[in-house]
């Protein structure tokens, strides 16, 4: 071996590891790569197909250009079109093509902001009085697709505040100057793709040769930074997808979701009503909603007491001393209403029932013989949510809550946590939700006893325990690191309706904490002192979140066992009534929900409102059927069924409610 | 006819009109009297046996001595001991026989204050370091037996401030002197009985002879004026009767009633509790408790249904606006908790359920075919009570409310009010009560429009049916005028215990107002708008008070279908778990609730457990049992009934369930 050989290993080796960094991935591998290297280009060294697919890079946790070269160790995630990261992406660089389509087409127009939203872009423009309307946008469109053929590069560019001041003094475009005043120089950067130039803080895809399918949905006003004292710009909601079929999906979806829009129905069925006088987001509930509640609750106290949960009743007010307890005073105070001050003292709405339970378990001496404790109530709850986010039955100010406290064992949990599965798997095959996922927040062991509770073992075992449980139910989920609550793991449950729109129905806690906050103890086995651990559930959500589910899920459609009405009795005139009333008794006293329409309108408009109603069956009520002893039947949606007896009828309906 | 003569008749006739006076009675009869007449007098004008029975006068609304000369037209009621006035005038006399005893019994004592409450009496004394203990007790009572039997009469004097402080001055009575500080000269009355005299503004029974049976409860001590800071003086509490078997029955009812007394009860057998940190009068219900509530809205739920009424679900907070409208502010305000500030407007938690109601009604245009409306709702309302008049569950701040609104046409109230009157009775007839009274609060004619709403046909139409309905309804009522709610007539449900201890139940309202104040309205026949009738109800009252009512009314002992446990399952040691487990999943599965006792307990500790639970029914499973495969019972309060198989021993159960 010569010297010469060996001193340039050495130096290869040095020159290797200062020239190299190590990448972290989600899996936990790590791997190194030459310093200065791509996240697309790291996508390129892993697969082939990858780099196509890849939108941006999640590094160090942070979202950024998937072109950016990576000077240091990071971790790091590739973010495609299924990550929330990936799409958010695409929309903001589709926002920028929209833009740049509207330059090429409009001369003179000047940009306030366009920023990515839940689903799509939209950008405010100023068209110096050239009006933009909806005939317009295919035309835009068209341009759009004609420029993201062109695969233009997104180029970021660090720029001084002078030099961006004076680019957008030469354009004229006093929107960007104004966003510039607010900006620190040295922290400015613009984007540039083809011959359209942005201030922007990114991050943005690889080349516009990614955005495939473009559909821009609607124009609105806005006021310039949403201030109504100032110019109202034009805004352009537009979104677009990798390929056609995705948009037609969404079209279709869209479609759908407005016909099952569960305000429209809420309205039409007579689920449920605001009124000025009470409040926003304070739902009245009508019969109709009323019966739903009912209905369901029904449900849920026979599964519940058939899984050994005991029911409780608290008020829906506590002192202020019982939140500062609990810690939600003062870190859930901005999502409470705020207090009434009696006899001196501040009394709050519950916006949670864990409080009053807890005080429930540790009214009454405990001994482990006496857990597990199930604990459970439909308890209304209360939040403050700013009166903008209100939104039908989806985000509400009232809740009624499917709401129980298990407090067990360690050795408990397991058994526990299973059986709240199996309650959810029940209730999913009962309203035939096929498509649900659930997702795991664990701990991150680097931030025991401050962002988590200091109980290194309980958290891997329970989070083991969670796991198996998911895994043996086979239920799917997602693994989402440092993102559990201070207490415990967290497992948030998502269900599709049947249209494949995604809802959060509720979030199950795993609670090592509140134990001993509210210094709630059983005497164990060797007769000690311990806290017990508890899980928060609440497999059927709220009502409000719930209801508005199952209005889109059945498209109001509700089956036989949950529709507030069952039969419509249509009489055709007056004469016939007496007859209607017999056969409404007669079906009444089966138990069977029925309506009878006196009113004096003629049949086809009674039939049309039961359909309106969505009432299952019809039953039209004639001279022929009055001669017979008979019955016409029709069915919702489906028109005539025949002529039956009463006693057939029953079966035919007894049999769809058995299955 | 001579002139003498004929003046003579003429002088005659003026003088007896000058010297008489019209006495109106309750039941609206006139009669004349002579000046001066004292009400004792005219009640020995009525009947012979009535004088024996005067206690007092209510005239013109004002209690005073019976004894006092009437130169006035008044109205007159004659007070006995049946009346409240009447009681509380004889309890205060016994306050001064008290006193009367105590000075002959002791020398130098000072008096504080001495009235009646609702029970009977107490007096504040100062012995001048004589301690007065339970064991003076019978003396005192003796010496005032002996007092009484002197039948002295109860004089009264007026008398100047300076006399009076003459008077205590010499006597050395510091207290009365402090009072009489407090008095307006020309005002001050002394009541003088055998050689007692007493500072006091009356009024008094005639004599000391009306009290025949005494009985001294207790002695407390008592801050002079509530001031912690003053003296204490000795409280001895009394209460006296007319004879003896009303003393009797008064203490077996006191003895019965600690027995069944619903705190007692409520803690023993684990129904609810109070937390400091959740606030004084909000009860939190216990799994028993919980059980019980949903018990009771399952019969109450059933029984709406049954009934014609829809379920509805409302908020516990509106804005002001609601409570504006419907007029609770600011007339109800202080019974309203404090408002909530959200947005700048005020919200408050609802006391009463129906402005929610009205505003579901009106929700939807009606007509007449759609009418009657009966909107069921367990609402929990909120009021404001002074912490120190909070006592149990009889009187707290949350209620949950039986409530129901009914919204009819004139031509419906008659049966929509006998239904909800049949209802009633079907309660009382499921809870075995079996004393009630009704009693009907009744316009004013001369006050519609300032007291009442002015629709002067309407009240007595409705006061009619009311009237009607009760009467064919075969319930005791009690008319009482000039006591209606302005809205309409009022009926107030007051029941019994077993023991005979009254309680309100509940009131319904009869409504003419809150419709137009809702504009409320809907089409009549002939196509124009009308304001609906309401009906107010809550037959079942709160949970709160209902439950506490149930509680001392079955001592605790409720029958099989509402015990929160049916069954307690007792092995004589763990050896017979298994066969215990077996024989309670049976009974479960046969739709029983059943409890195993696992503790580590000898079976007499299990069995005294199980009794003051007050579980109906307790197995007792050793060897024998198993060996047998049968189980040994033991009913509560009756020890061992035979040992059963378990089928037998099913039937017993379902037998004692169907009756």
């Amino acid at each position: 071996m010569k010297t010469t050989d060996f001193n340039f290993q050495v130096v290869n080796r040095i020159f290797a590891q200062i020239m190299s960094i190590k990448i972290t991935f989600p899996d936990g591998a790590v791997k190194e790569f030459n310093k200065g290297i791509t996240a697309l280009e790291i996508a390129g060294q892993l697969s082939n197909s990858l780099p196509k697919k890849v939108l941006a890079a999640e590094i160090n946790g942070e979202v950024q250009d998937a072109t950016r070269p990576i000077e240091t160790d990071v971790t790091l995630k590739l973010l495609t079109w299924t990550d929330e990261g990936g799409k958010s992406t695409f929309w903001h660089s589709s926002a920028h093509l929209f833009a740049e389509a509207i330059e090429a087409l409009y001369s003179g127009v000047k940009f306030g902001i366009g920023p990515p939203i839940d689903n799509g872009f939209y950008y405010d423009i100023d068209t110096g009085g050239t009006p933009i309307t909806l005939a317009d946008l295919p035309k835009i469109e068209k341009k759009m697709a004609e420029l993201a053929a062109q695969k233009s590069e997104y180029k970021r560019q660090d720029i001084s505040k002078a030099d961006a001041i004076n680019y957008f003094e030469k354009k004229g475009d006093e929107y960007k100057l104004e966003l510039l005043e607010g900006l620190e120089d040295g922290q400015i950067t613009f984007y540039t793709q083809g011959n359209f130039t942005d201030l922007c803080r990114g991050p943005h895809i690889p080349n516009t040769g990614h955005i495939k399918a473009i559909k821009l949905m609607k124009v609105a006003g806005a006021y310039w930074r949403g201030d109504e004292k100032r110019k109202q710009l034009t805004r352009v909601y537009g979104v677009t997808f990798p390929n056609q079929q995705e948009l037609d999906d969404y079209l279709h979806l869209l479609e759908e979701a407005e016909k099952r829009d569960h305000r429209k129905l809420g309205q039409q069925l007579e689920i449920y009503t605001f009124d000025d006088e009470v409040g926003p987001g304070l739902p009245l509930w009508l019969p109709n909603g009323g019966f739903l509640i009912e209905k369901i609750e029904e449900l849920a106290k026979k599964t519940e007491e058939e899984a050994g949960y005991s029911r409780v009743r608290t008020p829906h007010i506590a002192k202020e001393s019982l939140y500062l307890r609990s810690g939600h005073l003062p870190y859930y105070s901005e999502s409470m209403f705020p207090p009434m001050e009696l006899d001196n003292v501040k009394y709050y709405l519950k916006a949670m029932n864990c409080p009053h339970h807890h005080k429930i378990f540790g009214a009454i001496p405990k001994s482990y013989k006496d857990l597990p404790i199930r604990l459970a109530e439909y308890g209304t709850c209360y939040r403050y949510e700013d009166s903008g986010s209100l939104f039908g039955l989806m985000r509400v100010r009232s809740l009624q809550m499917n709401d129980a406290h298990i407090y067990c064992t360690k050795e408990q949990f397991e058994a526990e946590f299973r059986a709240v599965n199996a309650m959810y798997l029940k209730y999913f095959k009962i309203f035939g939700i096929e498509k649900y996922k659930m997702r795991l927040s664990k701990h991150e062991p680097s931030k025991l006893g401050q962002k988590y509770i200091n109980e290194p073992e309980l958290w891997i075992e329970t989070e083991k325990m969670v796991r198996d449980v998911l895994i043996s139910s086979g239920i799917p989920f997602d693994e989402v690191p440092d993102e559990a609550a201070f207490y415990g793991p967290k497992i948030d449950i998502q269900i599709y309706s049947v249209i494949g729109r995604e809802f959060t129905l509720a979030t199950n806690q795993v609670d090592f904490a509140q134990g001993k906050r509210f210094n709630l103890k059983y005497t164990n086995k060797d007769n000690q002192e311990e806290y017990p651990i508890i899980i928060h559930r609440a497999p059927l959500s709220t009502h409000e979140r719930f209801i508005g589910f199952l209005l889109e899920h059945y498209a109001g459609n509700f089956p036989l066992w949950l529709s507030p009405k069952q039969i419509a009795i249509l009489p055709i005139s007056d004469k016939f009534l007496p007859y209607a009333e017999k056969i409404a008794g007669d079906l009444k006293a089966k138990g069977f929900r029925v309506k009878v329409d006196e009113r004096a309108e003629k049949i086809g408009k009674k039939i049309r409102d039961a359909e309106m109603m969505k009432i299952p069956y019809m039953t039209v009520i004639g001279e022929k059927e009055v001669e017979n002893q008979q019955i016409s039947v029709r069915k919702h949606g489906k028109g005539d069924i025949g002529t039956f007896t009463i006693e057939d009828f029953t079966v035919l309906l007894q049999e769809e409610l058995n299955n």
